[in-house]
């Protein structure tokens, strides 16, 4: 009986992660500082996070070693399985073979916690005390209090108050580990004191969150500031999910034909799918890769390839990305993950050369594709990954139609236990698809920095 | 760098399950019809039960082979990962081993789907349609949605109705995995209408549940109704919990001294430790066998040992076990799946003949170690698993004490997901411990049915 689960012993673990700047044909666009308009230095970003990450930010060496203490928290629940879902293929209909890369194991539920305890323990080496950081619906706020506590450093989470009052159960996962979590605005900063004044009965945003989780960091000598996505050295520490799938596809002795990862801000997707393109970009391999987003949040699909904002309160240097503009305000959307305005430089550019696809959905087909596939492999996925599982689906399907036997892998970011009452609107009809207009987008550009 | 988990391959699990039965000292005491008071044979239970099952409930056989399509099942999440507590050891400085069987990794996060696909199946050989069952917090209802899901068997689950509005969240699994979930009472059986109509704001109770789901299988010939613990059938399916995990020890090159479960109904413990046991009963092993129950529903610590209906209206055979009488009232007790009053009777003649120990203990010092415990290793266990932390957290500091270097083993039967709100409440200095009064262990003699 040939396995349904590919385990990568612990001993086989990757040592090191990998670093797409190294193969890049064309090196990427330079961060710039608002101010100046120039490249962005060290010393700039010096503030809000240590030196250890922010040379990763910028290095250009392709592999990066592992500390061995990363590698030590990493092994409570990685290597992470590799499974191929022959239910769901059986259900489908479908000569492909269909992989799926599973980051819900961990004890937060999601890939997250790779990039936490990496980003915990460079804050460590550098005597950083306070560690402080935004959270929406909880799935990033959860993994660095996760990640923080194995490192005895304070974790202190801005939640976005309408988060914070409706979503109880990830604030209390933050509790169990350790960290403060307090709803944001708050009155712990100047920017939450300013908003709360002006209109005390907020439900709070990201936006917000972010400026008081810097406020307090850039304040404080103790504490530096952490963001699970979006940066360079986030994407690197994500790629171990990639380079252990490489090993996994060996052991099955099978390899992909298309590699499917949902985006928000990039980084689930890059960690699975870069070392792919490294075999892409090196090798020759003649790999599909293709990012999955949501039609109410069209960054790569309907967005600007222009220099943005990472913030919507213009405090971040300048990134050269795909973005909605960062005044855009996201529909309702339940993939809570997926609603940020711009999308990583990283994976911005490689979708800008033309060496990733991209596409989006609406998010009643995605809960749709989950649906079908937790009643054929058992798992709840998150909303979130619902968007890599549709597309999953429809290359499958486009397999039957042709009677093309292809290896499709996707990344199966996290579990959906947390988002049970996403589930429950569904099966009402209560949700509502919605495409962002292309118009707005178009407007969006008078909000952009004239640089280009 | 030696492995934190232990993953047995797929090709390495158990093709069969173990049953006590064959190896006890003693044979347990028969099952007792409660009108003839004699023995019951296979026809009485014909009712509820397919003949698959009713002969796996009497069986002498030491092992049962386990169906490939059950394996298939299996598959999807097992072997489960045997993890080295390698952190909790260290936070807790002790000398001592430890070793936790992982089982929330199923899909419904808890060791119930390794019986609810096995009755899923026997029924499916018989041509059963649909299957009724009863659930409380919804453990059992999700992995039985789960299981009929595989098989296209109907299910229908009679939810407490104060857990079916409180919890909607473990309701929606079951949706999702195609289940019909209705709260109890309903007005689809005769036992609930008459309920619904004495008092129409009922907040239901287990033993109402048990009985809607009871009749509606007995009324109609495609529906059979199915049971998550107490019976030798579960506890036998459960076996390849311990199974699993003896081989697992095999490849760590170790063995436990102390085997730790916690009881409700008694199929975590019995799967997780009667393989152990059969190691002590026929190759003389010894090892120390330990049952962890809540003081405020203490059926080993301070039950009696008599003949008792399994449910509260009087309606199953009379069982042989420990019990606090079928007319037990549990106190609030965030252990969901710990709060019957009876206790699977291969356990309890296990308990009887001084062959396993048991402690109990409150809630509060459970919730403190699980705590402990997930700031060590990630994982935050539910309620009841939490128990057999306790237990675990005690041998590790008593062997801190006494300098010796034991191997302890527990159950992690579940995670925690879906009880957040129970840490909430703890967290919050909510939860009173309440110890169940002798006195009305003694006055529950009264309710026995008279035989001995």
């Amino acid at each position: 009986m040939e396995s349904v689960k590919i385990f990568l012993n612990e001993s086989e673990m990757p040592r090191h992660w990998y670093n797409i700047q190294a193969d890049l044909p064309k090196p990427m666009p330079p961060v710039i500082h608002p101010g100046t308009h120039q490249p962005i230095g060290p010393q700039d970003l010096a503030p809000l996070f240590p030196m250890g990450l922010i040379e990763q930010e910028m290095t250009q060496e392709r592999y990066v070693e592992i500390p061995d203490e990363v590698v030590d928290i990493y092994r409570l629940w990685r290597p992470s399985p590799l499974v191929r879902a022959r239910n769901w293929e059986k259900a489908l209909g479908t000569p492909a073979r269909i992989y799926y890369k599973w980051e819900g194991v961990s004890p937060a539920g999601s890939h997250k916690p790779n990039t936490a305890v990496a980003q915990a323990w460079y804050n460590k080496q550098e005597g950083v005390k306070r560690i402080t950081t935004e959270t929406g619906a909880g799935q990033w706020g959860s993994a660095l209090a996760l990640a923080c506590n194995f490192f005895d450093i304070e974790c202190k989470v801005f939640m976005v108050r309408v988060s914070f009052d409706q979503k109880p159960y990830r604030r209390l996962m933050m509790q169990s580990w350790g960290a403060t979590c307090i709803p944001s605005p708050s009155d712990h900063t100047e920017a939450g004191r300013r908003i709360l004044e002006e209109s005390p009965d907020t439900p709070g945003s990201l936006g917000i969150a972010i400026s008081e989780a810097v406020e307090e960091a850039a304040a404080r000598d103790d504490t530096k500031y952490s963001l699970g996505s979006v940066l360079n050295h986030v994407m690197l520490h994500q790629t171990i999910i990639g380079l252990e799938s490489l090993k996994q596809f060996e052991m099955a002795g099978d390899y992909p034909d298309i590699v499917i990862g949902c985006v928000g801000g990039g980084s689930n997707f890059a960690g699975f799918a870069f070392p792919f393109m490294r075999d892409k970009l090196v090798d020759g391999k003649d790999t599909r890769v293709v990012a999955v987003e949501p039609k109410a949040c069209p960054t790569l699909t309907k967005g600007l390839y222009r220099y943005d904002f990472g913030d919507t309160a213009c405090t971040t240097p300048l990134l050269r990305m795909y973005t909605l503009g960062h005044r855009f305000i996201p529909a309702p959307l339940h993939a809570g993950g997926l609603r940020y305005h711009g999308m990583a430089p990283s994976v911005s550019h490689l979708y800008h050369e033309g060496l990733i696809e991209a596409k989006a959905y609406h998010q009643n087909e995605c809960f749709e594709a989950a649906l079908g596939f937790a009643r054929a492999e058992g798992h709840l996925v998150a909303p979130e990954t619902s968007h890599a599982v549709r597309a999953a689906m429809e290359e499958a399907l486009a397999c039957k139609d042709r009677g093309e036997a292809k290896v499709i892998a996707f990344n199966a970011s996290g579990h959906g236990h947390f988002d049970m009452g996403a589930y429950e609107k569904y099966f009402a009809g209560e949700i509502v698809d919605y495409a962002y207009p292309e118009q707005k987008v178009a407007e969006a550009l008078a909000d952009l920095p004239p640089i280009d």
